[in-house]
């Protein structure tokens, strides 16, 4: 449990910039992540990682030459924000392109996708490649869909060290994609892990008791098992992840990693058992690390990786590298970068706007002043019920978000910004602040919505409808949710649907609003399911059974407070 | 609390095994400990360093060019025996000489120092070093009786890169007393930790508190506190360590270390805020390091080190090193070392001996049969009797010794040995077969026993009482206890004056020792106080209240059963 804090809701930022400090000779902190802070020849390829906080030395550990460019940051187990990826890569582009690393969860799928486009747009070549190491967490027919553990630091050094030997975007993609797809991994976990500023744990596990497969978050696992001694936990890893040993594969890359309260010499007690196991097995160890590489905050267990090597991935895998956690072989000219002032964010400057359009920005601003009203009375309430399934950070997050976005949009007004660029304004800054999947989905909401209005119209009804289905099908496509998936979405769809229904019906805006809140709300209870789903065992999962999902219910009382508004 | 162990009895060895497989580029795993796997100059200033297990990176994880040349583990906790140190160091003497670096705990004083004696017998220049910068352990004026606790990793530091330059003895020693002198750490545990295999911590700290200054198994420290804001913690730290800042100093080695289970991302936050109170009370800080340098199995908690650096000793922190755990600068070459077989204890051949004293060892066997009947049947009792002060292993470990010297007596008797060294090997034995301080006191006790007795002539009552005498004073000498601490002697000495006058009083030796052992029995239980004693405030302490010492007790079961004997 986290016993050494001041602020926990500055808890991961203030982590980053005590490492910074530390390591001052690798990295340079910017906004939301560090960067190296030595010398890179122009041209090379960027590799650029990152994900939530609190896996420590994930991911900012592993900037330096040989492996990463740069880590982004989000918070403690959530997704930094699309601005702060973007941010990040803009102060790690060398003009070789970007690989942007970091492990399949559905908030940095958003974010860093999001990201990826806004990159895009600037000009440079930006690739992505999830990791998707951990078995436990989908069939072996569906690799690319498992959840990325600590496969990560395999899969981001050969990627390093590709990109360090001069390798071209195209080849580092394809060098990084190859050594995910031979890249497996298992866990099991004893005991829980606490959020900085919690009383208690995130989840526990019965006494006694090891949950397999249990994700780095506390994702559900396979099932629970007695703990079992150091030799039969071998063997568990070592079977599970050999099941789906390439045929031939016979020389590998091997982790045992700590989630963090499993100390080192435990690792090597177990090492003894994992290495005579994989011996027995034929396999030839290249390498192999024991210790702390992915982590969970103070989550007691383990996990083994294996990545099978060919001749390619080998040389990857072994060649030098030097960062605040892992050096290998010779050391590098270690010449200070001669920074530029960082890449920040450029303020929001406005075009020009007429007076019927600042008019509708004044009108969406005050929209934006009930939805703080609501989030922030909702605040308590929303959290209890994400606490069901989750972290219990949601009303907090969509307070925070909220409050940036009426910010953004009074100053946007203020600037004279028209009805798109002051919603959009708003977005951008919602999704900043918020972090985080929803901190992601609201920005992209807001933004897409503001794409149906314009800075020299005033906003019409037609234009509201419209911008509500362009936000649905944004959310949908960039999100990846489908109706019933516990998600936003299963009250956002029905919303959208009924307002489009009403108006065709011929009712107001107003009328339509208020008849789409009501559908709103009521898909919102519903997506409380009645019985558990998914045949999940975890009781993370079984305490979810008969809450309804946390998102859902605060787009709810925002459609509902606004139904009241117009 | 340690979750993967196979047997608990061998964690600490298995660990070590692991370790040495994992790390076997640095280390060759011998009996005992590890020794530098990569050649070193014929001629160069050994380092070797040791205690207990359970402190990771401590001190396995220092070997390697620039740092340590061998490190010796003991068991979880325990001082390794006086055989184990002698033997690591057979490994790793290249001529030059040894340094023999270690914490300042009662058992590997003892173990270390015994060790260094045989050594010196044998011709090798050694010299030790005990690391004492704790500064919660006792006052400033007693710099010297301090604990040793993370200091031990910048003091070895120095030792070893002074070595690595080329230094002589005298040399190497002066560096290491200078950078020991000059080292102050104070830290803090939030919780406790649990020794492989125990469901219950060795000790806790109430909840929401904080223990200031509690030693890295959990000794005593100054007093409770509520647990602070990071901010406020630092402040804390700072200060103390300040406190005996020497007049004029200015550049310091800094180091904030994790006890364990605090994780790097608190050490991160934490460290922020040292940095900058360091800095601003006028500290230039060179090179600092944060993280798990030397750590107490999965005790919550941090300590803070200063090592106030003069020009020497600045450049000998920063010198090159490359282990494990730690690399500084440019790498070395790292020639595999072409290794002689080990050079193992030799298995001990005895001279020739009478009839009349192979008689008296056959009889000292029998003597030992008693002792392990007795200590088999007791030592469940002797383990909740230690737990209530100590770990709860002395049982374990009396009994553990007491088979291993009967085994060693048997074995000597077979190969014909006399008297003394039939007794000398039970002793031998004893003490590298338990460990710890009492392993290490009770070989003592049995070796100057037998110095007493000669292989060529029987041994008479005469001959047992002036052995009780050598074996008291020397256990007196080098575990450095006396009368009222609350150990062994307390009933020891009672039971050799009770002897000796009995025997002037004309009683046969039968009825001497009867009588003594019921004064010492008596003496036993009396080590028992009605009050707590040095103002100790630690529930541990208080627990200790109303029962009596262990290792005083398991002494007087043995002398009753012998008088039963005799």
């Amino acid at each position: 449990m986290t016993k050494i804090v001041d602020d926990p809701e500055t808890f991961a930022s203030a982590a980053l910039a005590g490492f910074s400090r530390v390591y001052g000779r690798y990295v340079r902190l910017v906004k939301g992540g560090v960067v190296r802070a030595t010398a890179v020849p122009r041209g090379k390829v960027s590799v650029i990682v990152g994900g939530g906080s609190g896996h420590y030395p994930a991911f900012a550990g592993y900037v330096g030459p040989g492996m990463a460019d740069a880590a982004v940051a989000g918070e403690i187990f959530a997704s930094p924000s699309t601005a702060a990826v973007a941010r990040v890569c803009r102060n790690a582009d060398y003009g070789g392109g970007i690989i942007l690393g970091f492990g399949n969860y559905a908030g940095d799928v958003l974010n860093f996708g999001v990201a990826a486009e806004r990159l895009r747009a600037e000009g440079i070549n930006v690739r992505i490649v999830t990791v998707t190491d951990d078995v436990a967490s989908a069939p072996a027919d569906s690799h690319l869909q498992r959840r990325g553990i600590a496969g990560d630091f395999v899969v981001f050094k050969v990627a390093g060290a590709a990109a360090e030997s001069g390798l071209a975007i195209d080849d580092v993609e394809r060098v990084t994609r190859l050594a995910n797809a031979r890249t497996f991994s298992f866990g099991v976990a004893f005991g829980g892990c606490t959020l900085p500023g919690a009383t208690e744990p995130l989840f526990t596990v019965p006494k006694g008791m090891m949950a397999l497969g249990l994700g780095i978050h506390g994702e559900p696992g396979i099932r629970d098992a007695r703990i079992v001694p150091a030799g039969e936990l071998a063997k568990l890893l070592v079977e599970t992840v050999l099941t789906e040993r390439p045929a031939g594969a016979r020389r590998a890359a091997v982790l045992l990693n700590g989630l963090g309260a499993t100390k080192y010499e435990e690792l090597f007690v177990l090492w003894g058992a994992v290495e005579s196991q994989l011996q027995a097995a034929g396999v030839d160890l290249i390498a192999p690390e024991v210790g702390e590489y992915v982590t969970s905050l103070d989550m007691q267990g383990c996990s083994l990786t294996v990545m099978w090597l060919d001749e390619e991935l080998e040389r990857y895998w072994l060649a030098p590298c030097d960062t605040p956690v892992f050096r290998r072989g010779e050391t590098f000219a270690t010449e200070p970068a001669a920074f530029k002032a960082d890449a920040d964010d450029e303020a929001p400057t406005f075009g020009p706007a007429s007076g019927a359009s600042r008019e509708s920005a004044r009108c969406l601003a005050g929209i934006l002043d009930t939805m703080v009203s609501v989030l922030s009375e909702a605040e308590a309430e929303l959290g209890r019920i994400d606490a069901f399934a989750g972290d219990g950070d949601h009303g907090q997050g969509m307070r925070r978000g909220a409050n940036a976005a009426r910010d953004a949009i009074n100053q946007a007004v203020a600037s004279g910004a028209g009805a798109k660029s002051a919603l959009a304004a708003a977005g951008d800054a919602w999704a900043d602040r918020a972090g985080g999947t929803s901190g992601a989905i609201w920005g992209l909401l807001l933004r897409s919505w503001s794409s149906a209005f314009a800075d020299d119209t005033a906003v019409g009804d037609a234009d509201v409808v419209r911008g509500a289905r362009l936000a649905l099908d944004d959310v949908m496509r960039l999100g990846g949710a489908r109706l019933g998936d516990k998600t936003l979405v299963d009250a956002f769809l029905p919303f959208v649907a009924a307002l489009e229904t009403a108006r065709k019906d011929g009712l107001s805006l107003k009328e339509a609003w208020h008849k789409a809140s009501i559908t709103c709300d009521e898909a919102a209870q519903a997506t409380a399911p009645l019985t558990p789903r998914l045949g999940r065992a975890r009781p993370l999962a079984e305490r979810s059974i008969g809450h309804p999902d946390a998102g859902a219910v605060s787009l709810a009382l925002i459609a509902k407070a606004i139904a009241a508004r117009l």
